[in-house]
């Protein structure tokens, strides 16, 4: 297999940014989601960086995205706020919307805020660490289109639905949850199916229903399992989860749920019945002294880190992680070292350069 | 094995209220806690209704739980309060603080309390079903004693730290989610030993962190798998939701999280290190009409429910329910029917009655 070829992750930004220029996105617009783009990158989530700048500028030259959206506040109260983000970008509809609900809560102790009318958001982890930089607790959800199964299910009816929450600590690193309500992401699926490998069992079903370690099963009209996998292990409860981000996200806001999420990709027609605006999203922000003492708390976040770190590890391993480890991890070297990308998006990232007229090297 | 000896609701409900007063619980707050035993009986959970009576009344009588709690709201800003619930029962203090929530969210739009110096406070899904009836969105969360291991851990250092949250819907039923972040309830490891029968791959790990499929060596000084049971399906995100919930509980709240907070039986000593007060619940509630009609929400909801039950069922089942299913099925049953309870709870009821002196029959 050719090796990865390696970017300086400002090449990587500038190229998104001028890109995104390039297809009408105003200047500011354009930076701020080239942000939430590197900064998948540099964490480590390779699915949801620059590989995935082609799905976005499908979207935008087909029309299906607007540049230049007219995002607006529809319904708020001293908390909350339900934003319609004009079906623009979710990578500056998303950062947009958060920022609200880290404003209600400065102001009213906690803010809360449901987006309908958006699109694909990147990584949900990238918001919270937003809040984490003005000293709040910060949540993020978010729908997707359905490739998820109900427990007992034979067809993909939810999204992977994201859930990201973090907590800062004092001389620790914060906590950091960002993780998906399926047993595994998509793009495992993916790398399966190229390397000619099986997958495991409790990870996806084919077009009938039925359990496959194939992943080309899988793809060819499958879905995926909920976390938990089966009735046994816990499926049913990866299935609450992905309805409950649903819920939040979509029907709270007036976004299409469920099976009814647009598709992420040009080539895909949206389902012709619609419920709903767009996608949906959903953001928590919450004052940490509107709770108690800051300080004390992120003392206690220190204590509870460096407990966990000191768990006995199971034999075989080197012992537990703390959520936020991993990203962590990847962002120290790739910040260093640079962004390895595959051939493959390389060459796609090289037929937008072709198709925008913005250079990449 | 003897056949389960069935009781009305009320007969049982009526016992926990008049034993809870023996042992000093105020007359209100007797009828309270009884109120929350009972609706888990009703809705099928065995496990943490009236057969956890004897645990209350073991702490109750070994001076561990205070029956006349002073319930202080100890800082607050508009859509938050933290509650010290006075070492008071989290069946009382449960649904006092809950009341705090919902309150908060009738001003504010939202609100969310998180409360510490409490103790086990029954079913999660209980609170979520309060916020139903005052036509808000409901959340709940609680930490309890450690058995659950990190990812990669050999020692349980979180609780099954549960997760409930209900939405309401117009001719559909609410869809309720109540659910531990485990991937099984301890529960289901005592059924297992007491029947002599191996417990599946996934569930539990020995007193040396090793995986196990026999219920007794979990038992011994084991621990139990987070949801997600391994790295390969997802392990880790139940690991990462069971921190979640300890953070927002104890951490928040100033309550003992991890593997500090204190057991809920007499026979088990607390454990001699203390980070906070008692353990922690959060409490959550959202006015629908802070973010949207809540006609149009309410009709929306029931198009999901209606849209889930419609799934193409995966071979040898009947298709997926919708959370909250199976609790409303056994709660129509046993409002008409009674409750069954096992010979041997039946038997530590009796107990309860001579020690106390209440009656039960």
């Amino acid at each position: 297999m050719t090796p990865p070829q390696v970017f300086p992750p400002d090449v990587l930004h500038g190229f998104c940014e001028r890109v995104f220029g390039r297809l009408g996105v105003p200047e500011e617009d354009a930076r701020l989601a080239a942000d939430v783009l590197a900064a998948s990158d540099l964490r480590g989530i390779d699915s949801h960086g620059v590989a995935r700048l082609p799905s976005y500028v499908g979207l935008l030259a087909a029309g299906r995205i607007d540049p230049r959206p007219v995002i607006r506040v529809v319904r708020e109260s001293a908390s909350t706020a339900t934003v319609d983000g004009g079906n623009g970008l979710g990578l500056v509809v998303g950062p947009k919307a958060n920022a609200i609900a880290m404003d209600k809560a400065d102001a009213a102790g906690t803010g809360w805020v449901t987006v309908c009318n958006t699109n694909h958001y990147g990584i949900a982890g990238y918001y919270p660490l937003r809040a984490l930089e003005r000293g709040l607790i910060g949540w993020a959800m978010t729908n997707t289109s359905s490739c998820v199964a109900p427990l007992w299910g034979a067809e993909g009816m939810l999204g992977t639905n994201p859930i990201a929450i973090a907590f800062p600590g004092a001389q620790e690193p914060a906590i950091v949850i960002d993780m998906a309500t399926s047993a595994v992401a998509y793009g495992k699926i993916e790398i399966a199916r190229r390397e000619e490998k099986r997958i495991p069992d409790g990870w996806a079903l084919d077009r009938e229903g039925r359990a496959t370690t194939d992943p080309a099963a899988m793809m060819d009209g499958g879905s995926l399992l909920p976390l938990g996998s089966d009735r046994e292990h816990g499926g049913h409860k990866g299935y609450c989860l992905g309805v409950m981000v649903d819920v939040l996200c979509a029907v709270l806001s007036g976004a299409n749920w469920g099976p009814f999420a647009p598709p992420f990709v040009a080539r895909q027609s949206p389902n012709p019945r619609s419920v709903g605006k767009g996608i949906g999203h959903f953001f928590g922000a919450m004052r940490i002294d509107a709770f108690r003492d800051p300080d004390e708390f992120k003392q206690q976040i220190d204590e509870l880190v460096r407990t966990l770190r000191a768990t006995r590890p199971a034999p075989g391993t080197r012992g537990p992680l703390v959520p936020g480890d991993p990203e962590r991890e990847a962002e120290a070297l790739r910040s260093r070292d640079g962004i390895p990308l595959l051939p493959a998006v390389v060459e796609e990232l090289r037929a937008v350069a072709l198709q925008t007229g913005v250079r990449f090297d």
